[in-house]
């Protein structure tokens, strides 16, 4: 038996004045999704706890069977594991953002322009292996991910990841000077490093050619690194040990790929899977149902509902639901032939009309062969609320499904 | 105030192709439950955990208020106490079998032919009571229960209940040689009584004259006794300590009257109570009925439901809800003149359909004189999740009973 998670980033929502007083769920024409609601079972997910806003790496180890609050390590290795690196025990990884200060040291822009990626991989070809002569046992690993944003690696003797960022997340302001936020030397060592990072690559992006170029044609030149969302990371176990499933994941964003990759899913790359709005959801689709001959569990990540929340743009998270239903076709279609179980979901609620994240539970829907099926024909926040899986919590959700594999192991006889 | 637990063993299921895609329950012709649900306020239970299949003995420690994570040995321990051994703390226990071996020791047959429990009652005879010249201040205690099935006890001195099955749990195989599962002298020295014991009455049992009978007969001797679910006994807090009221059990099967006795419950005998499909529901009813004069928690416990769905028989488990719905018939009447409230639940959920147990959650209710009244009209997995008891934990199942019999104690002031 197999199974699909489609989760929908941000799904949640309130209702929307401009969609006349409904969420961009209960908006939304999606005929497939609610013939799955009406043929399956419904309710709602307190993704990591009541009324708690959550990210979308917790949101995602939640709903991956991981209580956050026992596996998370922070939000910068997941982006690592997500933008290919293979991660070792206690390496501290951040995220990072190439942006633009002026001569006295003054952030002008957090994103240097929106530096195109091409120009990115210019100028980290120059930064990952950086020497750090004060430290020779310390190795610097480098990627750049999409446009601006990329992610640092430092590896080699006692590191913590209790340091401050450098990334004062506004402009107008100098780059913060990295600080220990615990009394180890660890916490100290760590911070040094990035101080010495933060100065060497300024000196390399400073005079880099590409840099040079951007002047010339009128861009702000990316000429500082900017560091957050330290993390050191642990093996985590993996699903395979804990729900005795392969999985796979098909993913646009680093994230959704770090986060499945920490837990052991294999990731499966899907070139015009984007993570924005003209991301290719038919391709996701066929590279879920041909997963589906590998692998007992795969992951599919739609970002642009929660891009759309956060520009504020209801009837833009409308229409990419009403998309991801119409693409979803291919995997019902299969599910109705074969043995297959289909949860969908968010991993936590961004209201389109607020554009930050909230803690309003979440839909949930399962659907497949011998789900009990409740009276719920709709699939929005309000309507599965009624259904008969009730309000649950996002670490279940995993079990939930895997008790329909008939994987998970049996307490007592 | 008095209160009655109907609980159905596996109650919970799936739907089933073979009744038009409803659950038994679903399917059942049963007005009485129908109407109680009615009159009553329902919900669902994880009787354990969300999607976590449970077995029925750390599901009954779960439903009479006991964590099974805190609370359960093993069910060694609670088949013992059910078939009226009185343990003591630190006695290891186990499920055996009389099973048949072939010269060279291979196994014939797990369960000798469904030897009959008389003919099991004379072995046993000369096996409880067995020296072991080895260990002179160990006590051996045997009990046949029905047919081939039976408990051992091991008595005196350090004894672990770390320790392997004998039982393979297939033919064609040797018995087990039983092993310590830790490195302490109690296991080793309980892994040799085992091997002892088996050895000694293999010897016993092979020239038994019951056995030379049987194989004149032409059926196979009960020539081995397999030892499976050691667990190691000790004193749990009562109900009464607990819950302030004083309980009895009324059940066919052992394991049902052991763990209830474990927890304090008296044990009411009905002997026309078999654990069977042929079990006399109404001689259960009046024994409920009479004991409710002595005692303020009567539990009744029905097992031919999660029988009929491990022999995968659909039909033959609605016909044992409509059934015991009929014959609740006299409790629900007491409950109309007198001050009474009842909750019907099951255990687990084990589909008919796949014959094993599974994490969904089963259908409660609970009715009596002041319970709030909810929209439900129907005693269903569906039904009951629309309920105003919403979805709860098995662990709370009996502080929302006693807190009607207003025994629970207050929590600040």
């Amino acid at each position: 038996m197999k199974a699909v998670i489609l989760l929908m980033d941000g799904l949640g929502d309130r209702p929307c004045r401009s969609l006349g007083g409904q969420t961009p769920l209960q908006a939304a024409h999606k005929p497939l999704f609610d013939r799955m609601a009406t043929e399956g079972e419904s309710g709602v997910v307190d993704v990591v706890a009541p009324g708690t806003p959550n990210g979308s790496d917790t949101g995602h180890l939640a709903i991956l069977g991981y209580d956050p609050h026992i596996y998370y390590f922070g939000r910068g290795p997941f982006e690592a594991l997500g933008a290919g690196i293979d991660l070792r025990e206690g390496d501290i990884a951040f995220r990072c953002n190439f942006a633009t200060i002026d001569r006295e040291g003054m952030i002008l822009d957090r994103r240097a322009g929106r530096i195109s990626s091409s120009e990115a991989q210019r100028l980290a070809e120059d930064i990952s292996g950086l020497a750090i002569p004060e430290y020779p046992d310390v190795k610097i690993l480098f990627r750049p991910t999409i446009e601006h944003r990329g992610v640092l690696v430092i590896r080699g003797g006692a590191l913590s990841d209790k340091v401050s960022d450098t990334d004062p997340h506004k402009t107008g302001v100098r780059v913060n000077i990295p600080e220990p936020l615990e009394d180890s030397t660890e916490a100290a060592r760590t911070a040094s490093i990035m101080k010495a990072f933060t100065e060497k690559t300024s000196e390399i992006l400073e005079n880099h050619p590409i840099n040079q170029r951007r002047r010339e044609q009128g861009f702000p030149p990316a000429n500082v690194i900017l560091l957050r969302g330290a993390g050191r990371f642990k093996q985590l176990p993996t699903i395979n040990e804990r729900y005795h499933v392969r999985g796979a994941v098909i993913a646009g964003g680093a994230l959704y790929k770090g986060v499945c990759k920490a837990v052991g899913f294999d990731v499966v790359n899907v070139p015009t899977a984007t993570g924005t709005y003209n991301t290719d959801l038919s391709a996701k689709v066929r590279a879920v149902v041909d997963s589906l001959k590998k692998y007992d569990l795969v992951f599919m990540h739609v970002k642009a509902t929660d891009t759309a929340s956060h520009d504020r743009q209801p009837a833009k998270k409308k229409e990419m639901i009403e998309k991801t239903s119409h693409a979803f076709t291919p995997i019902y279609e299969m599910g109705i032939s074969e043995d297959l179980y289909v949860v969908v979901t968010g991993d936590h609620t961004t209201p389109s009309e607020i554009g930050e994240h909230r803690g309003d539970p979440v839909p949930i829907m399962f659907w497949g062969g011998d789900v009990r099926r409740d009276r719920v024909e709709k699939f929005d926040e309000v309507s599965c609320a009624a259904g008969c899986v009730g309000r649950i919590r996002g670490v279940d959700v995993m079990k939930l499904l895997c008790n329909y594999l008939g994987t998970v192991e049996m307490y007592g006889e």
